[in-house]
C-alpha cells in the first residue's frame, strides 16, 4: 500500500479516514472535479487518455466508487474486456468463448485484448480499456500458472482471474481443480482393479503437475497403494516424452505397471503408441487415462482416451456470472477450483455400456 | 436490390438518381434528420436500438457517407467487431490473433462475437455492434467456404471477409489460395523425384478440397506426370482416413504410389503411421506431405511432416490493413487469395541441409 498519510484529509468525516474521495483523484490526476467526475462515472465527452489517468489515479489511492454507492447508478459502457496472454490457444479459447456467450446474453459485448507475454503491450490495453470505459475485465494466460495482478487496481473496474492465479487476498481467481481432475483418474483406475499406476505427466515448474501429482497419491492412498520408485515421471507435454517414458517404465527388471495416468493426452498419446509397438495390449495389459480432453488427441489415439476434462466452458460461464454479480456491487474474493470431470472412452477398460447404465 | 422507386425523389440533383440521402433514411426509420444524423455520424446520445435501426435502414435503402465524403469527417468509435462462426477454432484464431494486434497497434479496439452458425445470434451481435458504433466489420467462419454476405448492408460500416467467401461482387474477400499451395507441395515431390504421387484428402463437398486437387493436378501436369486410376481419393478430415486410404492404395496389385500428398496433416498422420506399420519407410520408400502445418500434428508425427502453411497470420494482418484502408474512404473488392508456404520437415525426402544452403 502506498503511504498516502502526505496531507490528504478525509473529505468527509462520515467515512473512514482511509476512504479516498473524488477531490483527492482530481488533485493527483491534475484535472477538475467534474472532469474526475465525468471519467469515473463514465459520462460525457473526455479524452481516452485523461479518462484512463483519473482511473488509473483512482486505483492507485484507492478511490472505489462502489464504496459510495455509485456503482449501481453510474452510466454502464455495456462493454467487458478479456486479456489473455495466452494468444487465445487452446486452453484460453474455450473458457473466452463460453464467457462471450454468458455476457452477449447479458447485452454485454467483449473487447478482446492479447499481450502475449508483454507488459508494455498489456499496459497499453488495460489504458485503452479503461478508455473504452469497460464495466469489467477478465485476465486470463496460459496454463494455470500465477501471473502478476493488474496494476494498479483498473480503477474500481472489477476483475476476474481465470485459468491464473494472482497473490492478492481481493482479487478472484477461478481455476479449475487440478488435484480432484488427477483423483477421479486415478480412484476410476484403481476401482477397475490395477494395483501399480504410474504417472508420467509435465514438468514440475508447472503448479497444475504439482497438484495433479498429489491428487495421484492422495488416489492411490484411499485404495491402500502407493507409487513405487520410478513410477511417477515427470517431464515434457509432449508425445515422445510419453513413448521415452513408457519404454523406460516397462525396460525395468523389478515388475511393470498395470496403469498409467498421464498429465496430459498428448503424453497419453505417445504411450498408447509405444505401449502398442512394444506389443502390450491397451487397456487389457495396461490401461491409460489422459488429462484435457482435448477431442483431437483423445478420440484419434488408438484406442480413444479415457481422460480427464477440465470443464473450460463452465469455467469461462462463471467467470461471466461472477463479474456480472462484480459489476453489480458485489465484492467476490478469493480462489475458486472448478470440479474436472472423467470421459470415459476406451483406454483404460472400463465397460462403457455398464457405465451408461448406470448413469441411467 | 429492392426497388426503392416509389416516392423516394433524389434530394440533391447533382447525385446520381440512385443515391440515397439522410432525409430518405430518417423517413424510413421514423426518426427525425437529427436522430438519423447522430446515428451515421456516431455523435451524441441515441439509444443502441435508435442507432441500430438507423444504420440498418440506410444500409437497406444504400445510403452511403462515404459517397457524401462524410467518412473522413466523421467522429470514429475506435473499435471494430470480430464475427466468427467458428467457435473462434483452430483456422480463426490465428488469423484473429493476427487481426487483434494489426488494430490495436492502430489504437483501435476489437468487439469479438461468436455466432456459432446460428442466424438470429448474428443479427443480434451485428445490431449491437452497430449500436456500440463500430468502424469496421470482419467477418470469419469455418474453412473456407462460402457463406451468406451480412444483410443488409451495415450501414456503410465496411466489412471484409476472411477465411470465407461471399458471392457480392462488391465484397472483399481473402482467403489462401488452397490450389497454389497444392501446386507448391506436388511440385517439390515431383522435384524431389517421384513419379507416382497420390492425394489423400477431406471430402468433396469442401471447395477447399476441390482446389488443392485442381492443383495436384496443374503441379503433376507441369512434371509430365498424370494422377493414375484410384490415386486421388476424397474421404473425411481424419487420421483414421488417412490410415484407411493408405491400407487400400498399397493393397492394390498394379504398383504403389511412392509419395501422398495429403489434405491435412492429420490424414498425413494417419498416413505416416499406416506406412510404418505396414513396414514401409517414410520417406525412403514413401514421401508424405501435408497441409495445414498445424504444429502439434506435424511436429508429433514420425517423421515430422513436411507440410503446406495457409500463412494465416498473414492473411489476419492482411484483412486489418484493408480493413484500415476502408475505414479511410477507399473501396476495395474482390476476392484476394494469399499465397500459401512449404514449410520442409523430415517426411518428404528433402535434404534440409541444402535447403538451409540454398536460401542462405
Amino acid at each position: 500500500m502506498i503511504d498516502l498519510s502526505d496531507g490528504l484529509p478525509p473529505e468527509d468525516e462520515t467515512l473512514a479516514q482511509s476512504t479516498r474521495t473524488i477531490r483527492d483523484v482530481a488533485r493527483r490526476a491534475g484535472v477538475s472535479i467534474g472532469t474526475a467526475s465525468k471519467a469515473l462515472n463514465a459520462s460525457g465527452r473526455l479524452s481516452a487518455e485523461t479518462r484512463a489517468r483519473v482511473l488509473r489515479v483512482a486505483g492507485e489511492i484507492g478511490y472505489r466508487p462502489n464504496d459510495l454507492a455509485h456503482s449501481l447508478h453510474r452510466a454502464r459502457s455495456m462493454t467487458v474486456g478479456i486479456l489473455s496472454n495466452d494468444s487465445f490457444g487452446r486452453f484460453t479459447f474455450p473458457i473466452v468463448e463460453a464467457l462471450e456467450r454468458s455476457l452477449s446474453d447479458s447485452g454485454i459485448a467483449v473487447f478482446m485484448c492479447n499481450a502475449t507475454d508483454d507488459p508494455e503491450r498489456e499496459r497499453r490495453h488495460i489504458d485503452q480499456l479503461l478508455g473504452k470505459r469497460i464495466d469489467g475485465l477478465v485476465v486470463t494466460a496460459r496454463r494455470n500458472d500465477r501471473r502478476a495482478p493488474i496494476e494498479p487496481a483498473v480503477g474500481g473496474v472489477p476483475v476476474v482471474y481465470v485459468f491464473t492465479h494472482v497473490e492478492r487476498p481481493d482479487a478472484l481467481c477461478l481455476l479449475p481443480d487440478d488435484q480432484g481432475g488427477a483423483q477421479l483418474a486415478v480412484r476410476h483406475l484403481a476401482a477397475l482393479g490395477r494395483k501399480r499406476i504410474a504417472h508420467v505427466t509435465g514438468p514440475e515448474r508447472f503448479e497444475a503437475v504439482r497438484l495433479r501429482a498429489s491428487g495421484y497419491r492422495a488416489a492411490l492412498a484411499e485404495f491402500g497403494l502407493s507409487a513405487r520408485a520410478g513410477d511417477y515421471c515427470p517431464g515434457r507435454w509432449s508425445e515422445a516424452w510419453g513413448r521415452e517414458a513408457v519404454r523406460d517404465l516397462f525396460s525395468k527388471r523389478r515388475g511393470a505397471p498395470d496403469a498409467i495416468f498421464c498429465g496430459s493426452d498428448q503424453i497419453a498419446r505417445g504411450a498408447v503408441d509405444a505401449l502398442r509397438e512394444m506389443g502390450l495390449a491397451v487397456p487389457v495389459d495396461v490401461a491409460v487415462v489422459g488429462f484435457d480432453n482435448w477431442d483431437v488427441m483423445a478420440e484419434a489415439a488408438r484406442p480413444p482416451l479415457t481422460s480427464v476434462d477440465m470443464n473450460l466452458g463452465a469455467l469461462g460461464r462463471d467467470a461471466g456470472a461472477c463479474l456480472l454479480d462484480m459489476m453489480g456491487g458485489r465484492s467476490i474474493a478469493g480462489v475458486r477450483r472448478l470440479p474436472c470431470s472423467l470421459v470415459v472412452r476406451d483406454s483404460c477398460g472400463a465397460d462403457r455400456t455398464q457405465e451408461i447404465e448406470r448413469k441411467a
